[in-house]
């Protein structure tokens, strides 16, 4: 969708003309009452669910989570899934002309941070051009979830519920100081010529890999990483099945875990743009509803009336299952209609992705009664 | 201290001749059974306590600890601290020449990869040249522990007391992980060229200062974090006080944390030689004395004889005190004279190197039992 009128951004810049990708499952209902928005996290896009014809592996992100028949029931809901601006998958971007340039080249590191607040008036636009007044629901996970949060708080008219799993009211300095370095490695590439490789004809792919490598580690929890991988040695699985000795090397793979890391790596340098990394986790560091508040959470979520269902997972040590009680506190601080579920999944952060049948079951169930409420 | 005889590794390999920079604190009593071995971690030296005269900022890494009237009491003790082999601060180490190199270049890479028992090994050959057979007691923390828990295993006649601090008896996967990453982050910088960089005249400061980052996080707590840097602005601190709006960048410091992580990997990078830090790494990646035990800890500690200190902070989630209660464990399975302490520290791990009164009574105080138990 090409919207031709400016985005002012919060930052007082502004995007001059954009496109946002976006995709849709199921059918709008005739009093347009079953529209459900997903919100993606960092390396995500619109494709949410579902498969490209004729391509193998393209299951959308969130495919597990929506669909005909699963927990958010598309057979029901009208699901939206729109890539965000600055990211790398359709949407304006990064790797766009930028249109103030005056010989063509893109933006590269001139793209404007975006933040949170901004991606949620682009979203709210795109609804207004697909019609859609009020939204049943906005859900999303992890950084998704802030953008579910934000909601909640920019348009409290516009949706009655919100789903908001393993997210933060905002980050922590711990939280910042991973996507610091992740950004650090990206930037000292001395392939990213201050953001402006594109035209140098190269990719800051180490940096790339070293930040992806890092956020691995952070989606995953110890016990999951032992349970996968422990001390298992490459050389033992690839030949013997057994344990043969070391091998006394600094540089090249020992360990299992090294190798996957170094795969994850790889893969994550072909596909995604560094500027784009840049600013997602700019706008992940950013986001925190209560600085106008002078810290005061409650303070700053009075101005949501919607219902929610927050989610988080007891081995997240990246968004520790008390980040998502302090924003059930503010919410019930303010006597808002608030479910909650603290899943013992092993899976750290990424357990948000992975089809635990008790997560599943709550989200299936919220939906469910939204169904119910709404008259589908 | 100049060794003439190669020293043979684990590996295979063996270091042809080598030196061992060291320092002592107090005296050496008549019978000599007053000596402690201090084993250092990743970046620290044989300068454990004390100043250099006319330096200031020469304070030894652990003189809250060791010193006149501290928990290790030099004026009882004799206190020895060892540079490890590999390291860059006086042993020999990557930055030396190698005696096999037919035009005189340092090892670089070149160097082979030494383990925890080899260490163990150096540091006993030390001894028997300063004559002294039997230690009252090993300590160390983080590596430092593991060489501890070597020597009780290794040379179980030659010491009355391992005191073990925010260690583990091996790293998980997580741990290996975070490693894996920092090592990348400095093969990858084009300044690395293999490891032998010296010849280039460059050092690759990009990788080390990605790598000191990634630590440093690892080191503190994420209440630490919150505590010392939370989500302060660097501009608000060093201008008004308050805090003022965002300056939406992606590339400069924004947050406080981002500038103490970006000092101290520059700080870092000035001094600490790169292939050091690949070998140092490695060596905790590969210290797992069960190993050879199939996995059996209880059985891998049946050698060790001697009384244990073990001594853990409830923060500390790269050694948590779960690791240190598995060493604990394997201990009492073999009927050993274990004490275990955990200190409910806000610092992480690095609260090892901290002064805490509890951590520094309980230290003391067995310290004080060793001096009775000794006669001294």
């Amino acid at each position: 969708m090409h919207f031709k009128a400016a985005l002012p951004l919060r930052s007082g810049a502004s995007v001059r003309a954009y496109d946002l990708s976006y995709e849709t499952y199921g059918k709008l209902n005739a009093d347009k009452s079953n529209a459900v928005l997903i919100c993606h996290a960092l390396n995500a896009s619109h494709h949410v669910a579902g498969v490209y014809p004729g391509q193998t592996k393209s299951e959308g992100w969130w495919d597990s989570m929506v669909g005909p028949g699963k927990p958010v029931d598309t057979d029901r809901f009208f699901v939206i899934g729109v890539n965000n601006l600055g990211s790398c998958f359709g949407s304006t971007g990064p790797m766009h002309v930028n249109p103030d340039s005056a010989d063509g080249h893109v933006y590269g590191a001139d793209f404007p941070v975006v933040t949170v607040e901004d991606w949620v008036h682009s979203q709210a636009l795109l609804l207004d051009r697909l019609g859609i007044q009020t939204l049943a629901a906005v859900m999303g996970g992890s950084l998704g979830g802030m953008q579910a949060t934000a909601w909640t708080l920019l348009y409290p008219g516009r949706l009655l519920r919100a789903v908001v799993v393993a997210s933060a009211p905002n980050l922590t300095a711990e939280n910042i100081a991973f996507n610091e370095v992740a950004r650090r490695a990206i930037v000292t590439d001395p392939d990213f010529h201050g953001g402006h490789f594109y035209r140098h004809g190269v990719v800051p792919k180490r940096g790339l890999r070293i930040a992806r490598m890092i956020g691995h580690i952070t989606y995953l929890s110890d016990d999951v990483m032992n349970a996968k991988f422990g001390r298992e040695l490459r050389r033992a699985v690839a030949q013997t099945g057994t344990s043969p000795d070391y091998r006394y090397i600094t540089q090249e793979v020992e360990f299992q875990i090294e190798s996957y890391l170094r795969y994850q790596g790889d893969k994550f340098a072909d596909y995604f743009d560094a500027n784009t990394y840049l600013l997602i986790t700019r706008t992940l560091d950013y986001f925190d509803p209560a600085r106008a508040y002078g810290g005061n959470l409650s303070q700053a979520l009075a101005r949501a009336t919607c219902k929610f269902l927050l989610v988080s997972f007891v081995t997240d040590w990246r968004f520790a299952p008390a980040r998502s009680r302090e924003l059930v506190k503010a919410l019930l601080d303010n006597q808002r209609d608030v479910s909650y579920a603290e899943i013992d999944a092993p899976h750290g952060h990424d357990a948000f992705l992975m089809d635990d049948p008790r997560y599943h079951g709550v989200v299936r169930a919220y939906f469910a009664a939204l169904a119910a409420e709404v008259g589908l």
